[in-house]
């Protein structure tokens, strides 16, 4: 039997009606059985002044934390400017800390998103692979998931539709099998 | 007569003793005749939030303010993690908006940057030019400059060296020629 | 009178029902009036290898003073892998020697893309935008163009669709004006 | 014991005195004992052209036999323009189909890359692994080998210097442990 896999989730959108975090919010209920994905809420991280680095904020504790305890991160972050968003680059960056021996070293991380328009972030997400990279993460290798008309895909009642639900239910199973190896 | 050309500049970090900071502090004094370069001081520039948009920061307005007097921004940043620092993608994710129609919008900007190591932030000027086209930004075309070894490039007193002082010089020279335009 | 305008076109595929070869054709009458748009084929320029740079073969030659003979270049192509696809990179790496001496330098360059699929090339227009970057080319900064589903945008009659034939037309307009600065 | 490892390795450049060819010839003796790599010479590989898929020119088929029948691939390539050489992109065009279902899918790649200045292809090893997870291979999560100043790495009698080829010793241990998880 294969161990309990906890899986965390980061949104990449502070945004109280967040597109990103209602994917994300929706995923957790699509994991595979004995899978669980837990969201974590970074917003009260501080931006990153390498100043602090010796007296860590206790948001920034909390987030290195919970990555490392996780199996697996599930990151679901709009694009802004082409590119990832300040405020979870700037949570990124606290938790990259120290270079090359983080909580990302060689740690499962899946990336998606979505966009109100029809490019889903599929540039933002170049971005974000490429920071992960440099943080020595694995990055789950899946053809991307570009949620574009992201609105669409919810009902009136705020349950995400059943093809979305679908890919992403069979990402997460592709993500937890190959998060295990 | 060229008309008096005022630049705007940013440092992409917020360390009290940062090498980029350094930089551009030496830039200030390295720019032609009759240009003044002005370095804007984004720390209070809090985390990006959609739901704030209708109601802007001063930081924020104080930013977008700087940059639309500005005939030309000097942008000297260290990359973390292969790309943008944090917090100042989230100063321009602030400045960004109105999408398409900012104030980045036509303006011209250059790039740069120093670290401690000898590839200079080659990376991260890459995902800082990509963010700086989406907002529609005219990047001032140059073989990057990327200071590498910053440390030994300023004497015992903090003067910058000569031979980088004379590169920076022309670059603003080089760059205020091409603004003017 | 603003001067007659001469615009090169280089598609970024081979194939001979290429798509973005087809909107390429098309928007050489979607060309402001005094504006012409030719499509240059380099078909034949060879794989680059730094040995023959001597010796530059014709193609090279014809590619080359075709850029340097025009107002402006409009690039349309595909991207394969997330990137600019392989022959045109080859006749890119060709066109940009001298290094930072090419006929690229300060040559106004317009950059679009066609797919299949919604997400239209915007993944690979990043990686073209930074080559023409190192080429000190000066890029049209504009909303990033992105046809998405390309094959709908053609009627039986292979004729482009009004909307996306207006789309072009106004981005030529606003090319033309913008390089002739 | 573990198996033996066979391991392929790509230069990125045709030149015949390339500098990236004689550092990844110096890494065939450099790997850990019970591990070949062997250099796989694709010169012949044509222009990619999409029209030619169904009949798969040799040279192209050559390739992907070699990278089918790897248990890791190494690419060692210089950057043009900032980014991947045209001939190596095109090569990996043809590796790369049929899409998401290549000989890539899944296959452990390490990359490294020589420049005679002191960047040592930092930018175009970011957009080689943006292609390489666009094929969905497994990126060796590793601080990145920047080879600077190529030239001086080596001894007059073409031997790579002691300190590097320690690097590179140990890189190619790392990666063959990483490849056989």
């Amino acid at each position: 039997m294969p161990k309990r896999m906890k899986l965390l989730g980061l949104s990449g959108s502070l945004r109280a009606g967040s597109h990103n975090t209602a994917v994300l919010r929706a995923m957790t209920s699509l994991v595979p059985q004995g899978t669980t994905l837990t969201i974590h809420d970074w917003r009260d991280v501080p931006m990153f002044d390498a100043d602090q680095l010796t007296n860590e904020p206790a948001p920034v504790k909390a987030l290195k934390d919970a990555i490392a305890e996780a199996d697996g991160v599930v990151i679901v972050s709009p694009e802004y400017n082409y590119s990832i968003p300040g405020p979870l680059k700037n949570a990124l960056d606290w938790a990259s800390r120290p270079g090359y021996q983080s909580v990302f070293k060689h740690k499962p991380v899946a990336v998606l998103g979505a966009s109100p328009g029809v490019i889903g972030t599929a540039r933002g997400q170049q971005h974000l692979k490429v920071v992960l990279m440099a943080m020595l993460a694995e990055i789950y290798p899946q053809p991307e998931i570009c949620i574009g008309s992201v609105a669409s895909r919810f009902d009136a009642e705020g349950k995400l539709q059943e093809a979305t639900a679908e890919l992403l239910s069979q990402m997460l199973e592709g993500f937890v099998a190959w998060a295990a190896r």
